[in-house]
């Protein structure tokens, strides 16, 4: 498969019509000029992607992609690889705390195997798309080869294009993710690996310290590796190039994208360096505990909606996040104006 | 009445065992440890109020607390007094930002006309509870005499005694309200008056600069209302004073009162000063771009939720954090520990 042909082509929302009224429409309510704060940018943004004053979310997608990495062997995470396919069991045993979220939010949670090294049994929410079970170990060689991170992408593709609704949620789940998504931010944006690393699950001052020396020995090993594709492939995981396949999808589908924390921020800046106006779709639910996501988030233009010292995964941020977009919607739907509430207007 | 009838005794709420069962219960969810970050001080505080490993909180009561201000007159405001009962109607409508907010997230919407210079007619979700039509000017006198402010206090905890639940979550409206809350801020925290204002509703550099000079002669004015009760009769309002009732009440049948932003962070400063525990009571549910808002949350020991640089009042932050609340009590009972779950803990 051609690069032509496995990443769609993502055009710019010029909408300054449609920008002007959505302003008009927010400055017209019941409120002192900007006193909602980020919720009116947040407004106008989802207007925008949406391409409407009155913008309505429908049948939102959580969507837990899960992967192994064959780099957790080499001790840059606090829990053992086997937590990864023990957690998938939680998220659809209802378990976890996206599972909860998702309930209280009445969010549709699927999980996909786009990795793991372990067989599924069967069931209602979960996809079986696993490309191998889990990556080869990137400090020995590429974590996966061109092939499998194109096809990755394509089953993300295919994945979002056969579910309803226009947002996607998107979460993510595997034991060494904190790592790939720190060589990806390393590699894609120049910056050194230590100011990239967090501590993940916990490690602590001297597992932070080995983690780092390990990523570096990677980036060494793969100085060739600096196109996004060729440091997706070279870095892994499968969930995030299957993420980013989604993302492309969601994307030229017109789709909101709610991002969560740290790897799924790593999915979005590999399609954001392929199509830029990806984040134009984009909402950032929250800015992580995670050490390298200040930077990922300055690389992504974003501004995350909330602050809480989260660094778990999952899309556990995304949901927390998911009433404040139902808000800003409501809020342009159903608020009165100064005109029709007949309220003064200032002095 | 007499100041030990009108203010209830709230005993501190010292549980050290129950902090180490919901702690204990927090650390054994299937997550990395402090994973939740903030949430997780959440879930343990909604726990010791609720005094449960697993709280529910029930019938949510969004009261909002409507008054004039006498000071208003004297140019301290962007909008015309009339826009207070013009918002009252514009509530009752349907029509207000958190008219909105209570609809989407299934909360009680009271309103309650502490004292607004307007007759409205009676009406579902309306309590008239008038003390007077607005206060007087604090510039020319006290803006209240110490018996509207007890009669106000007393209304205000007798509303809280007829509702039902066991949230309270406070809003507020009145023109000129941001000074009565800056007035009390500065005299109850000996803070530079110039610290403690904002911009309200939207006033420019000079009407800020009018709005200090004014609070300025206030302060100077009632040199001798250094008193929880003196302050709050000196510079008002008949809301905050109401709010202050609620909140007491609200405290002492153990309650969980979500504060909104600046003028019910007044309020519940107020109440604090004469009953410290009521602040173990509290969750904040944001920080508030009004200017003097930062030094209110460290008078109250606060680490709000939000930080959406919101500045609306109404109770409006408050609505938009519940549902981080809700999220809090199902985690706590919902979700599994590593041992149910059967995954692994750390390596």
């Amino acid at each position: 498969m051609s690069e032509h042909d496995l990443i769609p082509s993502i055009a710019s929302l010029d909408q300054a019509d449609l920008a002007a009224a959505l302003q008009a429409r927010i400055d017209a309510k019941t409120k002192p000029l900007g006193a909602l704060g980020r919720l009116e940018a947040l407004m106008l943004r989802l207007g925008l992607i949406l391409g409407s004053e009155t913008p309505r979310l429908e049948a939102p997608q959580l969507m837990v992609f899960a992967g192994d990495h064959g780099l957790a062997a080499r001790g840059v995470s606090a829990f053992p690889s086997d937590v990864t396919w023990q957690m998938v069991e939680n998220f659809l045993a209802g378990g976890a705390a996206v599972s909860v979220l998702a309930r209280q939010h009445d969010l549709t949670l699927t999980v996909v195997d786009a990795g793991v090294a372990h067989e599924f049994a069967p069931r209602e929410g979960l996809v079986i798309a696993k490309i191998a079970p889990g990556t080869a170990d990137a400090l020995a060689g590429p974590a996966m080869s061109p092939d499998q991170c194109a096809t990755a992408i394509s089953a993300g593709r295919s994945l979002l294009r056969q579910r309803p609704g226009n947002v996607l949620l998107l979460g993510e789940m595997g034991i060494g993710n904190t790592s790939a998504a720190a060589l990806l931010l390393a590699r894609l944006t120049d910056s050194p690996i230590a100011q990239c690393v967090g501590r993940g699950t916990g490690l602590d001052d001297a597992q932070l310290a080995r983690k780092v020396d390990v990523l570096r020995q990677v980036l060494q090993r793969h100085g060739e590796a600096v196109t996004p594709l060729g440091a997706l492939a070279a870095f892994g995981g499968f969930e995030i190039a299957m993420m980013v396949g989604a993302v492309l999808q969601a994307a030229a589908e017109r789709r909101v994208i709610l991002v969560d924390g740290f790897i799924t921020g790593a999915a979005v800046l590999v399609a954001a360096r392929l199509q830029p106006a990806v984040l134009q779709r984009c909402v950032f639910s929250h800015a992580s505990q995670e050490a390298g996501h200040r930077l990922m988030l300055q690389a992504l233009q974003a501004e995350p909606l909330l602050d809480l010292g989260l660094r778990l995964g999952e899309g556990s941020g995304a949901a927390l996040a998911w009433p404040l977009l139902e808000s800003a919607c409501r809020i342009l739907a159903e608020m009165a104006s100064f005109a029709s509430a007949g309220v003064s207007e200032r002095g």
